[in-house]
């Protein structure tokens, strides 16, 4: 039986990372069959488990042996820090920044099908001296065609540009670039779980330009863009007008809006999926899946974090592993 | 008894809001009470009326009689044409323009509190040679201070800009017209029902800026503005992540979301009250609502379009009216 590799990484120890992963992992019988490798410094992980009462059988993963279901444990010894909660430290920046590195460098050598990550403090990276906004960030760098999205049962979406001032995004709407995204995210798209997917492109400007009397975007970049993309045999249409193109997504599962700015995006998928959405980013050679939430210091060490979100980016993780990578 | 005044107007005679309005006002004994005056060509509303099987009892009116509750009829002849659900044309263009036309002029004179508005096709507008976007750009051309907002028991937003290319929408985001923004927003927020009102202020850019790193204005524009604001005693807040502002605002019936550009706050209202949301104008020396949705050509003339917004729309009004503007 070939199983596929998933590396989880532990996030911020002063967060709620290592708590949702130990709280995911120790059912892992009920997850998809996987090699579930966590990457993180091995006394974050016990000191979690003792903390919740739960128990994780981990093995010492060895990246040579064949894959088979079970969890595994991928040692990065951070600086570590007794755990306190809640606070930002360097320490806790460094370890959680070299278990992400690791993990990516291990699924960059094809050791990996896909990697989880926990949240991260970027206050805390910088104070490492990694002045990275965050997981995306580093990806972006390595892969500058990766491509932030989410994704959940009520609305899928794909950001064609993300952390930018919105000035700069609307400039950034041109139509090259976006029939590179549309290629991009059709091409993921394929290995996708429950696919074939269907893409609908968002307009920029109110009611999509209203045929060009509220903006040029959409009859200059955007439509040619869409036009060339479904040319070249791809399934989208557009561009809509951006208030209601959601509620033309929302529960067919067989959808992607393909926004054009961060929060175009974002504010609805965070008003469908709070707690159950997962962040994806494509456009890699390998998945990477992490949940919707950040590392939510206010409520850390306290035992109650939702883990759901984690869960729903390792069974995300898993079916875009298995449907062929 | 004194009872506010509430023009409601037909729309275009093509679309669905000669029977909105029927079916509204045909029980309007359960509605508050009001003077409902409906300005229309009264052949429109008869033949809307027989159509439907309802039987909708209106007097002439005459603005110097004392309001007493009721449905009166201000007959405005407009070139009536039979009707032909779903045809745009210059003659139910200019009917619905005469119509809308008359109820602000009544209004303007005093001799209105409110004016509902139903859907008027743009196109047919401009056909008849009123080149106009829709009610509120006509009412923004006497008021330049007025305010597009939009109402539900989910979620209230108003738009700080509205029919403009995003492009320009960044660039009018300025301290000095925000401030103006929050005033008029919290002077006409004093006269509407169930008060009092907070502000929660949306920023522009992904993380509102993050501290200056994506993006200038939350900085240089937003949160001046809005401290100016606060000082002057309007209780606001922010500037909040686009994101996550409207999950703050949510369900909570007392919280208004000051959205800075038309999709930051319709996407956000869209998902989350699309059949029964209300269209409301602020800003103006009268009220003036409207169903959040357009003419539904498609489904006019089937008897089948859903009143909610309608009802909703007049209810409102009803309420703003109450409240002493």
């Amino acid at each position: 039986m070939t199983v596929p590799r998933i590396g989880v990484t532990g996030g911020d120890p002063g967060g709620i990372g290592p708590e949702i992963v130990v709280k995911t992992l120790a059912r892992a019988g009920a997850l998809p069959a996987a090699a579930y490798v966590v990457f993180t410094d091995p006394r974050v992980i016990e000191t979690e488990a003792a903390h919740l009462g739960l128990r994780l059988a981990v093995r010492a993963w060895d990246p040579d042996d064949p894959p088979e279901p079970g969890v595994y444990l991928a040692a990065v010894p951070g600086p570590f820090e007794p755990a306190v909660p809640g606070l930002v430290t360097a320490g806790n920046g460094e370890a959680s920044f070299r278990a992400f590195e690791t993990a990516v460098a291990a699924a960059r050598a094809g050791r990996l099908e896909a990697v989880v990550t926990a949240p991260i403090s970027k206050a805390a990276w910088a104070l490492a001296g990694h002045p990275f906004r965050g997981h995306t960030e580093y990806l972006d760098r390595l892969y500058p065609g990766a491509i932030m999205a989410f994704w959940s049962d009520r609305l899928k979406i794909a950001l064609f540009s993300h952390h930018r001032p919105l000035g700069e995004a609307v400039a950034a709407v041109r139509r090259e670039a976006l029939v590179d995204f549309f290629r991009t995210l059709h091409r993921d798209l394929e290995r996708a779980p429950r696919g074939p997917f269907r893409l609908l492109a968002a307009g920029l400007n109110p009611h999509a330009g209203e045929d060009g009397s509220l903006g040029r975007e959409e009859n200059e970049e955007i439509r040619p863009a869409v036009e060339q993309a479904a040319a070249e045999g791809i399934p989208i249409a557009g561009p809509f007008p951006p208030d209601t193109v959601f509620l033309q997504a929302r529960g067919k599962t067989d959808t992607v809006v393909a926004a054009l700015y961060h929060d175009q995006g974002l504010i609805a998928f965070k008003l469908e999926a709070f707690a159950t959405g997962v962040n994806v980013t494509l456009g890699l050679p390998f998945v990477r899946t992490s949940p919707d939430h950040g590392t939510a210091f206010d409520i850390a060490g306290k035992g109650v974090a939702d883990a759901r979100s984690m869960e729903e980016a390792i069974r995300l993780a898993a079916a875009f592993s298995a449907t062929g990578s």
